[in-house]
C-alpha cells in the first residue's frame, strides 16, 4: 500500500506520498550492519529453512516470545553445552505463529509482515491458521536461485553494504567475494572491542591472535598500537571506510604514555585492577580517534548497552540472546576527553549511537550542532521503530538540523529485512517532513531536498562511500 | 459525549468510537487502589458532605490550590495538633470552585467534571457561579440510598476491588464484608513497607504489632520471616492476590544470612547504621519475591517518590498532603539483584510502577520484553492522565508489546472517581489504537483484541483475579 | 500567513486561528533577555550592517555553521588576540546564505525568515541566489529612522523590557534612558553570578569592583552581604523587579554563619578548596532567596549549562561562542535546601529554567504544583522552538496547570527577533489549546482565558510588572 503508515490527515498524507515516491527507488546505502559476509562469498549459498533464516538469528523475535513463557529451546536455539533444543523447524514456525499477536504494534511485527509481502510475495497474516501455508511458501521461495544472497543484493538495489568484523578477523570471506569477481560492494568494518576492552572474556587470547594476524608481536603498549594500526590499514585495503566501538558508557580520557603502558602490562600479566578496564577503554577511544584522524576511517560509537543482563540465559545459550538492556547515558562530560583533543579536527568524523533517548535533545543534538567532527547515528536497536524514529527527528532536528545526521543504517543480521527497514525509515522521514510542510515550517524545495538527504545522501557522505 | 477526548481526525475518531464502544460496558477490574474498606463493611455507610467525599481525601486537589496560595486550613485539612481548620464545608466548597480554573487541562479537572456528570448527574461547570447549586445537588444525591458505597459498587460494575493494607492490619473490615454476605468482591493487598523498611518512623512498634497479630514472636531474623509468611498466608486466606512495595529506589540485593541477621538485630536494638536501611530494604524485596514465587501473590513495586518533601507541611498536617515529589530512577542495575535470582521464575509476576518517564523506553520496556516475570504497571500518579498515558503507550508498546503490560488500575482513594478513571484509560487506549489502525500498523482484528486486553483482560490475568 | 504553523486538522486549525487572533495584538512583556541597554540610551543609535545586527551577536547561527566546517573567522567573529577575521560584511552574508539550508526545520531558520518578512518587509527566501538582494534591502531599512531601536520598541508594542546586568554594573545606560525622558520601559535585572561564584575568572577583581560601586568596602562575609543588599536596592530603584542566577546544578544549602564566613575568607585570600565553590554557590542561592523574600525581587534560576565546552574555541574567541552544552539536572533533592527555608514564603517568587527536558514532568511540574513560591519559566535556549515548547506544555500542564507557569520571555540578544519569538510562542499556545479544545478537554471560555494568560498575563504577574 503506497501510503501505508502515513498520517491520516489528508494534507500531510498526500505530501508524504509525494516525498516518499521521490526516494523509494533510490539505492540502499547500508554502512553499518551484521550480515554474515559468508553468504556473499559463496555464489550458491542458500539460507536453509525459514526458521534458519528468520527466527534463530533474530533476538528481537525470541526475546519477546521468551518474555511470555516460550523457552529458547522451543525456538531451536542451541544450548552451548548441547542438549535438547527443538529441531523440527515447521513445529518451531508454528509456535512462533501461534504467539505472533505479541508483536502487534511492534517494529518486529511490521518488518516481518512487510518482508513477507515485499520480498517473498506472501500476503498472508501471520497466525496459527496461516502458519503452514506461509512455511510452505517460504520453503518454495528459498529453494529458488533468485532468493540466493547475491541475487537478493541486486534485487534490493544495495549500493554498498558494510559488515562488522573483529579486529583479528582475516576477512577471508571478503577476500573470497573480491576474488569471485562479483560486482556487489560488500566491505568490512573494523571493530576492535575484543582487543581494546581488557575485561573482555578471552582478551589475552585475542591479543595473541592479534599478534598472529598482524604479524606484529604484541609485547607492550607500543607494539599493541602498531598491531592495531596494521589491522586498520589491512581493513582499509579491503574496502573498509569505518570503525565501530561498543561501550557501556561514553567515557573518554587520554592517559599518559606511562599510565597506558602500565595498565596494558598489568592486563598482559592478568593483574589489571578494578578501574583499569574503564580507564583503558576510555583511553583507547581517544587513541582510535587519533588513528581515524590520520587514516580517514569514520569512527562509530555505540554507547549504553548492559550486555548479557540475564545470567541464566547467558550461561545456557551465550551472547546475543535478547538480554541486552539499555543504561542511562551521559555525553557532555564523558566525551570531553575525546572532543578536547579531536573535536575540531578537519579529517575526523565520529558518528554517535545511543539507547537513552534523553540524550537526544539534551546532549547529542547540542554537541552535533557545534562540533565539526560529530554526526548523529539514526535511532538504534529498540528505537529503530516508527515512533522511536519520529521522536528522534522531533528531538534532534530543531537543534542540530538534518545535516548533522548520519542518515540511516539498518544495523541488522536479518538480511532479507534490509529493504523493509530502509523503507520504514524513508516513510518515517516522508511523514515527518510532510508534517513540517503542512504546517509551513519548510517549503517544497526544502522538503524534497531533505528527504533525499535523509534517504540516501547523508549516509553516503558520512561514511565516505563515494 | 460519546466521542469526547478522541482525535479530531475523522478516520481516527470513528475508529476510536468503535473501539471504545466495544469495551465501555465491560466490568471494572480494580486490582490496586486505596479505597477504605470501612465503606463497604457497613451496608448503611454514608459519605458525609461533598467536601468529606471529594476534597479532604484528595491531595491532587489541595496540592494545586496550595501552590496558588490557598492554605490547607481553608480546605478543611485538620492540623495534627488540632487548631483552626475551617469547618464550614459549603464555604470550603466555594473556595474550591472559585479556584477551579487552576485545573483547566489537568486530569483532576477532567475526572471531577466527568464524575459529576456521569456518577451524580450534574452537568454544571465547576466555578463560583455554580458552586452552591452543585453543592446542593451533591448533598441531595449523597443522602440517597443509591449513593451508598455498596450500591455504587454495583452500579459501577466493579468485578473486583483490591484495597491496600498494612502487613499488621487485622483486616477487620474485610472480615466484616465477608461476614455480611454481600456479594461484592473486595480483597486486601499485603503492603509490608512499615515492617520491612527499618528506617520507618515507629518501625520498632510495628514489629511488636507484627508479633501480636501473627502470633509469632519476632525475636530475630528467622522469626521475623516466619511472622511475615504467616501474615501473607492470612491475607491470602482473605482473598488477597497481590502484595505491594513502595521504595524510593529499585535497589535489590541478596544479603548473606549472617548480614541480614546482623542488620535486623541492630535495628531491633535501635542501632542500625546509616546504610543498613537501604540494604535491608533491597534484601527484603528479594525475599518478598522469594515468598511470592512460593505462595503465588503477585508482587507490585512502586518506585521513585520522595515522600513528605515539604517539612513545614509534614510537621503541621502529616503524610499524604500533596508534597511527594518524583525522583530520577534506575532499574537496569538496581533490579538485577532480584532478577538474577527470580527473573526467570515460572510462578512469579512482578508489576513495576515508576514516576520517571525516562525509564519507560530505556529500561522498563526492554526489561519487560525479556524477563518472563515482569509486567509494566500503568502510568502512576502524575502520569495517570491523557497525555501521560499516551506517552506511556508510545514509549513501551513498540519494545514490550501490550501483552507485557498489567492493564489499568485506578490507584485512588477517591472512590466515586473510579468509573471515570477507567473510562479515561479506555478512551486513551481506543484513541491510541485508532491511530495505529488509521496508519495501518495494525488491522481491525488486532485492534479489537488489543482494546479488550488493555481494558479488561490484562489486569485480570496479571493479578490472577479469575 | 495568518494560520502558519498551525495543525492541518481543520477543527484544530480554525480554533487555533481564533485563539491566536484574540492575543496577537497584545503588548509584549519581555521580562528576561539580553538586549544591550546601550541601544536605547542613545536616541539616534543605529545597528550597523546586517551582519552586525543579525550574525555576529547570534551564536545560534554561527554554532550551526561551525558544525559544518565554516570557521568563526569567516563569519566576522574577532579572535581575542586580534587576527584575521573577515571584515567584508557582504561576503560574510553570502557565506551565511550559501549555508542557510542547514537551518531548515530549525527555530533559527523560522525566526530569521519571519523577522525579515514581518519586521523588514523582505519576502525573499534566504539562499545564495537572494543573498545580495536581501543584503541591499536590509541596508536600506537600517539606514532609516524608523528602524532605530526606540522606534522599533514602539512598533513592536513592547510594554516592558528587562535587560540582564552584572551586580557591579553602574546601570549608566539605564540612567541615560531615564534621563532622556523617553517613555519606553526598559529595566535592569540583577545578575550577581560573577560575584557569588567564587570560581569565576576574575572573581577577586569583581569583589573590588563591588566595593567601589556599592560604597561598602567588602572585608568579610558580613560586608559582602551588605554590599549585595546595597546593589539590589539600587537596581530596584532603577526599576528592576527581578534577579537572575545561572548555575550548572540546582544545588542549594544553608551554610552556618561560621562556614560561610570561612569559605568567603578563603576565597578572598585565593585559598578556596575544591568543594568550596559549589557549596558557597548553593548557599548564596538560599541567601538570594532570603533577600528576595524581603525586597520582593522575583528570583530566576537558569540551571544546567556546561559553559565553554570547547577549549579551542574558548581560547581563541572567548565566551558565548555557541559551545555551551546542556547537562543532566536534578531538582527534587538539590533544591530542597532552598525550599525547606523559603518554599512556603508568601512574598517570594522563584522562576525555574532548565535544559534537561526530563525534569519537566518528573520534578519541575510536581514541585511547581505544590510549592507556592515556584513558577516554571518557558522552555529555554535549545528548547525555545515549536516542538520544544509543545513538549513543555505536554509535559507540565497536566501536573502543574498553566497558572504555575511564568508565561513567555524571549531571552534574546537579537533585538529585532523579539516580535517573532513572541509570535511563535503565541502560535504554539494557540495550537496546543486548540488541540485541547478540539478533543473536549477544555471549553471555549477556558481556551480564551488560557491563551491570554499564556500570551500576556502570566509573565506580567510573575515578574510583578504592574
Amino acid at each position: 500500500m503506497r501510503n501505508r503508515y502515513f498520517s491520516s490527515d489528508p494534507a500531510q498524507n498526500s505530501a508524504a506520498v509525494a516525498l516518499y515516491d521521490s526516494v523509494k527507488a533510490l539505492p540502499l546505502i547500508c554502512p553499518h550492519g551484521h550480515v554474515d559476509p559468508r553468504v556473499f562469498a559463496d555464489p550458491h549459498y542458500q539460507f536453509g529453512s525459514p526458521v534458519n533464516l528468520l527466527i534463530i538469528p533474530d533476538h528481537y523475535i525470541f526475546r519477546m516470545l521468551y518474555s511470555q513463557g516460550v523457552s529458547l529451546d522451543e525456538l531451536g536455539i542451541l544450548p552451548l553445552q548441547g542438549g535438547s533444543s527443538l529441531r523440527d523447524h515447521r513445529e518451531i514456525w508454528r509456535t512462533v505463529c501461534a504467539h505472533w499477536h505479541l508483536f502487534r504494534a511492534t517494529p518486529t511485527g511490521i518488518w516481518l509482515r512487510d518482508e513477507l509481502a515485499d520480498v517473498f510475495g506472501i500476503q498472508l497474516k501471520i497466525n496459527s491458521r496461516n502458519a503452514d501455508a506461509i512455511y510452505d511458501a517460504l520453503e518454495e521461495r528459498l529453494a529458488r536461485a533468485e532468493f540466493r544472497p547475491r541475487a537478493l543484493f541486486e534485487r534490493f538495489n544495495i549500493e554498498a553494504l558494510a559488515t562488522t568484523d573483529a579486529a583479528t578477523d582475516t576477512l577471508a570471506h571478503h577476500q573470497a567475494i573480491r576474488a569471485s569477481g562479483w560486482g556487489g560492494r560488500v566491505i568490512p568494518t573494523f571493530r576492535p572491542d575484543a582487543v581494546v576492552n581488557i575485561d573482555t572474556d578471552g582478551w589475552r587470547e585475542n591479543i595473541d591472535l592479534l599478534s598472529d594476524v598482524s604479524g606484529v608481536t604484541v609485547r607492550d603498549y607500543a607494539t599493541y598500537i602498531q598491531a592495531l594500526e596494521q589491522r586498520r590499514a589491512f581493513f582499509k585495503s579491503m574496502g573498509a571506510t569505518a570503525t565501530d566501538h561498543a561501550a557501556s558508557t561514553a567515557w573518554t580520557e587520554t592517559l599518559s604514555a606511562t599510565e597506558a603502558q602500565a595498565i596494558f602490562e598489568r592486563a598482559l600479566r592478568g593483574e589489571a585492577k578494578s578501574k583499569d578496564a574503564a580507564r583503558f577503554s576510555g583511553h583507547m577511544l581517544v587513541e582510535m580517534a587519533r588513528m581515524s584522524s590520520e587514516d580517514g576511517l569514520v569512527m562509530q560509537m555505540h554507547v549504553g548497552s548492559y550486555r548479557n543482563h540475564n545470567p541464566a540465559i547467558f550461561a545456557r545459550y551465550g551472547r546475543d540472546m535478547g538480554a541486552d538492556i539499555p543504561l542511562r547515558s551521559e555525553f557532555t562530560k564523558n566525551l570531553k576527553g575525546l572532543l578536547d583533543r579531536f573535536g575540531n579536527h578537519p579529517k575526523l568524523t565520529l558518528a554517535l549511537f545511543n539507547l537513552d533517548e534523553t540524550t537526544y535533545s539534551r546532549e547529542l543534538a547540542p554537541l552535533a550542532g557545534h562540533y565539526p567532527i560529530l554526526r548523529l547515528g539514526p535511532p538504534w536497536w529498540f528505537f529503530d521503530s516508527w515512533l522511536g524514529m519520529t521522536r528522534f527527528l522531533d528531538a534532534v532536528v530543531e537543534t542540530a538540523g538534518i545535516y548533522n545526521l548520519a542518515g540511516f543504517n539498518d544495523d541488522t543480521r536479518a538480511y532479507p529485512s534490509i529493504p523493509t527497514r530502509h523503507d520504514v525509515w524513508r516513510r518515517v522521514c516522508a511523514d515527518w517532513l510532510a508534517g513540517q510542510l503542512a504546517r509551513g515550517f519548510i517549503d517544497e524545495e526544502d522538503a524534497f531536498d531533505m528527504i533525499r538527504a535523509l534517504a540516501y545522501d547523508l549516509a553516503k557522505q558520512t561514511y565516505r562511500l563515494d
